[in-house]
């Protein structure tokens, strides 16, 4: 299946992701429809011309006419979506998804799916810290990575037009990684630091603290500004993976906090370097 | 002393904080001189523009010329100087510092020098990850906070002219504290963070992950190009402040770790809004 100029596309769950699909979608000229819990959004969605139609209602009509099905929920209400919904899907629909941990997802919709779809796990990295459709804003896929997690399960047109999707969305690059090298390097990138920006932004009061804040903390802390439904949901499904990429960051902290104790000017410039050189890999790209 | 339109100041220091304050003072019609290690910054600056006139010879017939001064060098050498050419100084001159750390600084100093010369410790919380006078740029100042430590040893003058200075740099904010509050307050919110962007960016290697970074890993290890031999020394005359700083840190880490491993919904859920509510005050800024 090739991402054509006549395919329609549905999306399910209308928040800053979903909307943001949309909107690009939609611009591009494609016909966009959306199912989603709140009236509210739709209504909003459509004034704003995100979408040409939608409906708060699961029905098969409405959702049988579409060629791509992307979901943007959360990963337990997708799984409880597709068991109660997926006898709706027109046969030979693509299916896909934004979930940002994809073992314990992938394979499980894999598993329960209608033979006759075709779902492949993707992952958008954009995100902002606010939510809502009222948020949408298709610019926040411009400098941002799209990652497909296929699986022996999918064909290579189904692949390809995954791809493709993140192409025409607008992301900056494309790429290709197992369900448990995306979880591994997930589980470090971006669920570790948000344990990281969470922990250091609880260790104290902030009122009073904000008149000193230079960048650094402001950095460092800009995604604690947390949906605790969302990140509960994603770190407990990646739970193994989070926890031994913490693990391996509590290494580091105590052997930089080591060498300070014991005043080892060597060590702790040694690791400072290391650091330096690392990170210039970042100021390339 | 009021810092008024006749004072001539000398820049001790030339690099990017140094030449920073040479270009703000030169650009506001003050008389701006320097003395730093290197004749190249001295070539550099003067032909820029940012002093009227530098040495690399520290002369009593060079010094005795200046009004106020203004030390940006690493701590060390700024108390080596300090012992060793003090008496060059015209009586009645006020010195100030750009030092990170204070309380190990500001007591020794004014303990070693003469009773006819004021010092007030002043920590300008503005920086970029390079360095040198070539990268001087007095916008850094812009949007940064300018913290004054005074002592009992401090006259009211002395202090109302050292904030002036802040002022006139263009600094957003100015602020006193004792200098163990500011060092409390720096041990947290600058030194810990660093010490956590370096530990986050020494756990892999980096080069394969580039292609998957979101902004999260990005902002956070900003600051992990860090420059070992300055930082080296401002963590080790703030250690016991930073060792206290950064055990706070890694509770507050391991509580969050522990809610996981015990997949506690409820503890995660509600770190995750003490973290949001806190990270709310820095929005409002």
């Amino acid at each position: 299946m090739k991402i054509i100029n006549d395919v329609k596309f549905l999306i399910v769950g209308l928040g800053l992701i979903g909307g943001s699909y949309a909107q690009a979608l939609t611009d591009l000229g494609y016909e966009v429809g959306a199912i989603t819990r709140s009236q509210s959004s739709i209504d909003y969605a459509k004034e704003k011309g995100l979408i040409a139609h939608g409906t708060t209602e699961v029905t098969k009509e409405y959702v049988n006419q579409f060629d791509v099905v992307v979901f943007a929920l959360y990963p337990k209400v997708l799984i409880e979506w597709l068991e109660k919904y997926q006898g709706y899907f027109k046969s030979g629909v693509l299916i896909t998804d934004v979930t940002g941990v994809k073992g314990p997802i992938v394979y499980k919709i894999q598993e329960l799916l209608r033979d006759d779809v075709e779902f492949v796990g993707a992952h958008p990295m954009a995100g902002r810290e606010v939510y809502g459709v009222q948020n949408a804003d298709k610019s926040i896929f411009r400098n941002a990575n799209y990652i497909v997690t296929p699986t022996s399960k999918n064909t290579k047109d189904g692949i390809e037009a995954c791809k493709s999707l993140g192409k025409i969305l607008g992301f900056k690059t494309i790429a290709e990684l197992s369900p448990e090298k995306h979880d591994e390097m997930i589980g470090f990138l971006s669920q570790l630091t948000h344990c990281i920006a969470v922990s250091l932004m609880t260790c104290k009061e902030s009122e009073n603290l904000v008149d000193y804040t230079g960048d650094s903390f402001r950095d460092l802390t800009r995604i604690a500004k947390i949906n605790e439904d969302m990140w509960c949901e994603l770190f407990l499904l990646n739970k193994t993976e989070l926890l031994s990429q913490m693990d391996l960051f509590i290494d580091k902290f105590q052997e930089l906090k080591s060498s300070i104790e014991s005043s080892d000017t060597e060590k702790m410039k040694s690791i400072m370097r290391t650091s330096t050189k690392r990170r210039a890999f970042f100021d390339k790209k």
